[in-house]
């Protein structure tokens, strides 16, 4: 699953209405389960929603977070399951040219062949969540301008952040739910000595690639196992050979009898984000703006480096990755524009905006309350929207390597001068070994003759802008004054780059350590154009960050309007995803993607099968695994039903990027797949689920079993998990 | 629907072995369908197959050929209906700037309003077919060579043809029956007089454009009407404003109740060219060399083109319906390719061809009367493919423009100093308006940078040929004696282009006119060329005919061991499609296209809507039509079951290219419908027939209503016929 975690045009937690009332909708706090009790029983579920909504007993204290991704604990020995593409990272960081796990896949078959996961790797077991609203909120008099209530709340986060890290085993969070109107903090322990046991190869893990991402019918065998290792004291610690494994105190149990269609099925994970309670004015914007031009850039970009860098060439497979992201995002936004071309969400959006004003103006008191909470949203909007057209142009100029790499650099010295308490997010001390990564990473996705390119390109799109969209020091630097020369501004960039010091690595990790003034003496181009920014993107930021801060007072006050309104209906109201511990419910169920075609709930090892083509990347699969579906040998979980062992199932879940490698519970909370996917007519799912078009994709844990039964000879993990026949 | 009919390395009638115990599989002459009574009405037909095996009575007699497409009288005055695409040329050749037929559709409200159709357009309504096998046999010793035999049977042919063709109302046709082992001559009454009735909008005639063509799901309106005009005397004759309606002897009535899944449907129409009885080395030299190789030779072309013409040139704009057709072959190719690779027709042609081996092994009299059938087609199979290398390769240089059209003005000179009846087919007097239309229609299609490219192109791969397989005059013309030299090769072509005059239309048609001495002392580059390679392509047309006049004898051989054996299996055989009248039957029925995925049978008027895309070439829709779908207007044409008025709706009829405007017939041989297209996974269809993914597309006869009363206003028309409501 590789869905929109932030675009920046987009990046602001959702606000809007949605349509709370639907079956199957809506990503719950674990305390609101109790309230959802009814529906949930009468939908099938065994374990009572109460003890569901405590995140320190079963089966909550089993989920734990990848930081991105979910996984599960599924044995007291601290085995965990994810996805294939959430342990991608290390599967890679331990291959090698004679040793490649990536495509032979790796199977540990005792503790001491387990292998290190990628360096950074955390297994977050979520201990605590408290309600800090009041905290936050106490003495933010309405009086403050936007930017001191930015920073009022950046500050009370950041100290109580800090107090609850006194003990660093444990990883501190303030969240913030309905746009602002709670925050908790919460509290994982962070266990930093993490351990891959297995993963299928890719052709089983990642089976079907970029062309079935999204995509139904799929075959995608996207799962791996971790296990969290911890000190001898049970606390976490670097790697050590005395580490033992953690005992978690309680996992899932798996199982292989699996479910049907229509079965009940839910889901616990960390979903990243959603915009479900946008105002219309913003739906319409992005969807008639943002995304469109957003996949315009996408699309040029590529061109652009197709162009540059053809087909075999280094150049190439370095920005194969990148391609591959921006083509997978131009999808995406086409997906969406599609979705919302073709349904009617902006309809029911006004609609339910309409009811929502009428119910206000009913009476004086909600009048008084809620009254100029939607005026004063609005007018916040299009504020926020003024600028958009630069600002996304801008972010794409930026997406580039190294002038991005000088400025992050820069700022990082600016940063250094404080307290490490008072720098910016991103620029602490807590965020160093990340920002060291970025930096090294740049080398493997980095050409200066490419960089060039792309920059040019989006710089004469710029230098087409009014004088008031553009920047002084932008402007000077490529002489576009006096209007875009493409021949002038390709040689400054071929001089910049041949100047330049940062496109190395070891430069650009000595530039970590420097200070300020060393920045503003340098000559190095990037540099220079970096210092002579700076003002200009402080400036940005500030205005950003009052924005911000007023949004932070009047999200709020709309979602209360928003949330009295359907307390009033007796509706519960589940937040926007915001990457904190959430519950879905659901259904196995297919669905029909276009008038004449349905999609069936299962697919089959026969069907996976008929998908291999010997040789190719995407589609080719282990000849073991082809072998054994050509011989039938299917074993106990061949289902009668079916004919067939399934392999990915469809479920109605409500899930986002995050979600990825939740486990999906049966009635019992019995693990019965992992989720990894959503279908292609749901991404647009992050603003509006749509009960006939919402689709889960969860591989089978039928076929999990039976291919480390069958396929990869994992009798080790079969016989250590509870595996229920 | 538009598929293959021929390709010159596949072109030869089909033999070889097939399936045919299978339901639904078979394109049956009528005079086989009492044979298949009990089957016939055990699926429902309530027609006696009997009445439909008699060409002069109902209904075979309502059953018309347009020459490459079928159609059907709808009503007692000459209104016959087909596909959209069928009557394409037709609505264009009426169109104009101001009056844009295919843009807007088009209804004549009364007889007076009608249009003629394009130039050499025809109606033929079978006569009578009479078995001329013995006549065309006799005398043909198995001493003769294989040209001899050959030209003995061009002889025959011609012979009575024209013999048949005296009466001047009247087209004739011999058509070979297994590759040879029967003869027909079919003698058609030639209508002449064809005019335009009514014509949707080609928004709705070809809604989904070349994206979902061979694709479900499928929401096309393909149909138009023609009217057949005949002079006072009942005789066909040119355009007169004093011609009359003709008045078919019979005329099918039109179901407005129409079908529902499981429905007996079944279609008589003329399908052009099937391979179903080759053999598995042809199989595999098929879809592993020749579709491989060409689908690469047509991704080639598309890429020279594009290369030449940018998007939006003049040129490009040229060579827009070459770029079509190239790559809907590719397409096809590909699936064909893609369904071969997934699918087992090689195993089971295999397994028929040792059952069949083991049963004339089984008995000396098979023995001595089949032995030699198998291993003598195996012989001349092997000889064909020997230069087929170089032959597709040479067929590709010949798609160019002027070469090619040079080399037919100098065969015409050739053959017209023969007399009339000794000519090659194709350069008699009654095939000079198609050759001269051809001749024009050049213009439209040419520009000599893009033709040269091309040229220059696939002389490339051809220098790298070994010499037994060059042409001298090539070499010489092009220089490649001594290797490929693009710039050389250029400036050639670039030098032809300029000194030629074939590029004008006008000295094209003149040439028609010229003896072979003005040829020959012509100094026109594309002329000489023709020149130099004559003797070189009448020497490989000579050895072609050779083999071709082998085949004559070894297919037939071979098929009457295929037929011996199946009838004594009590199996009926039906002959390889060769644009003879043909019946097929079934079931609506959808299909399960890939795992996970289930086509159903029927598409709907919401489903069409949602496809809208306003402003786009291939899914924009009348306002009209999707008014009365957003009103529901739907009137009498709604079906309960479906909520809706269907659309398109799937069969499993067995039909390949030439079937198109098919009538689908109910079980009474009302118009349930008429065919137009296959789904993707039955490309494969002309070589195997799979049960499980063979599907026709028909459009329903209830949209066609529904349209024609509520979008179209073509009430006059909808009274003329027999609706059976």
């Amino acid at each position: 699953m590789k869905k929109i975690v932030s675009v920046s045009a987009l990046a602001i937690a959702g606000m809007g209405l949605s349509l709370p009332g639907l079956a199957n909708e809506g990503m719950w706090q674990p305390h609101q389960l109790p309230q959802l009790e009814k529906t949930l029983k009468a939908m099938g579920l065994k374990v009572p929603p109460k003890k569901m909504s405590t995140l320190t007993s079963f089966p909550m204290n089993a989920i734990i977070s990848l930081g991105g991704c979910t996984a599960s604990f599924v044995s007291p020995k601290g085995l965990a399951v994810t996805n294939h593409h959430c342990a991608y990272g290390s599967i890679q960081y331990n291959s090698s040219a004679e040793k490649n796990l990536l495509a032979d896949g790796f199977l540990a078959k005792d503790f001491s062949q387990e292998l290190p996961a990628s360096p950074g790797s955390r297994v977050y077991v979520t201990e605590s969540l408290e309600n800090v609203s009041d905290k936050i909120m106490s003495g933010l008099s309405v009086e403050l301008s936007g930017s001191e209530r930015y920073q009022a709340i950046e500050t009370k986060e950041k100290d109580m952040v800090a107090a609850c890290e006194q003990d660093d085993s444990y990883r501190c969070e303030i969240y913030s739910f309905h746009g602002g109107l709670e925050y908790y903090l919460i509290k994982q322990l962070a266990i930093r000595d993490v351990r891959l046991v297995y993963a299928p190869a890719a052709s089983v893990g990642k089976f079907g690639g970029d062309t079935d991402n999204w995509m139904w019918p799929r075959h995608t065998g996207d799962w791996s196992f971790y296990r969290a290792y911890v000190n001898k004291d049970g606390k976490p610690a670097d790697f050590s050979k005395d580490n033992v494994p953690y005992e978690p105190k309680s996992h899932l149990k798996v199982s292989a009898k699996g479910v049907k269609d229509g079965d009940f099925i839910m889901a616990a994970g960390y979903p990243g984000r959603t915009n479900r309670y946008r105002t219309s004015a913003e739906v319409v914007n992005n969807f008639t703006w943002s995304y469109p031009t957003a996949k315009r850039y996408r699309e040029e970009y590529i061109d652009t480096i197709k162009s540059v860098a053809p087909a075999g060439s280094d150049e190439r497979i370095k920005y194969a990755s990148t391609i591959a992201s921006l083509a997978n995002y131009a999808k995406n936004y086409g997906s969406m524009i599609n979705s919302y071309n073709k349904g009617d969400m902006l309809a029911r959006k006004k609609t339910l905006e309409a009811e929502l004003q009428l119910w206000i103006d009913a009476k004086p008191e909600r009048k008084n309350q809620y009254g100029e909470a939607i005026s004063k949203l609005h007018e916040l909007v299009k504020r926020y929207e003024e600028n958009q057209e630069h600002d996304l142009l801008y972010a794409y100029i930026r997406r580039t390597n190294l002038l991005p790499a000088a400025q992050k650099l820069l700022r990082l010295a600016h940063e250094k001068q404080k307290l490490d308490a008072e720098r910016e997010p991103g620029y602490q001390e807590r965020d160093m070994t990340r920002f060291t990564q970025g930096m090294e990473r740049i080398d493997r996705r980095f050409d200066a003759k490419v960089d060039s390119a792309v920059l040019e390109h989006f710089l004469e799109q710029y230098a087409a802008f009014d004088d008031a969209e553009r920047v002084p020091a932008m402007d000077k630097t490529f002489g576009l004054d006096e209007g875009f020369n493409a021949a002038d501004v390709a040689a400054t960039l071929k001089n910049m780059h041949s100047t330049t010091g940062l496109g190395d690595k070891k430069t650009r990790l000595e530039w970590m350590g420097k200070s300020v003034a060393d920045f503003e003496s340098s000559n190095d181009p990037f540099i220079k154009l970096a210092v002579a920014l700076y003002d200009y993107e402080m400036a940005k930021e500030a205005k950003s960050k009052t924005l911000a801060g007023e949004l932070q007072q009047a999200r709020p006050a709309y979602m209360a309007a928003i949330i009295a309104y359907n307390t009033s209906l007796g509706k519960p109201i589940y937040a926007d995803a915001n990457s904190s511990l959430r519950v879905t419910y659901g259904k196995v169920k297919g669905y029909q993607p276009q008038d004449g075609l349905t999609a069936t709930p299962f697919t089959t090892l026969e069907g996976l099968a008929a998908k291999v083509v010997k040789g190719d990347e995407e589609f080719d699969a282990p000849d073991a695994l082809i072998k054994a579906i050509k011989d039938k040998n299917y074993g106990s979980y061949k289902q009668k039903w079916l004919g067939s062992v399934p392999v990915n199932y469809l479920g109605t879940l409500d899930i986002t990027g995050g979600n990825s490698g939740s486990p999906a519970l049966n009635d019992k909370a019995e693990l019965v797949g992992l989720l990894f996917d959503g279908v292609y007519e749901s991404i647009i799912g992050d603003w509006d689920y749509d009960d006939n078009l919402n689709r889960s994709i969860q591989v089978d844990s039928r076929f999990m079993l039976w291919v480390m039964d069958k396929v990869d000879g994992a009798q080790n993990l079969i016989d250590e998990m509870d595996v229920v026949r």
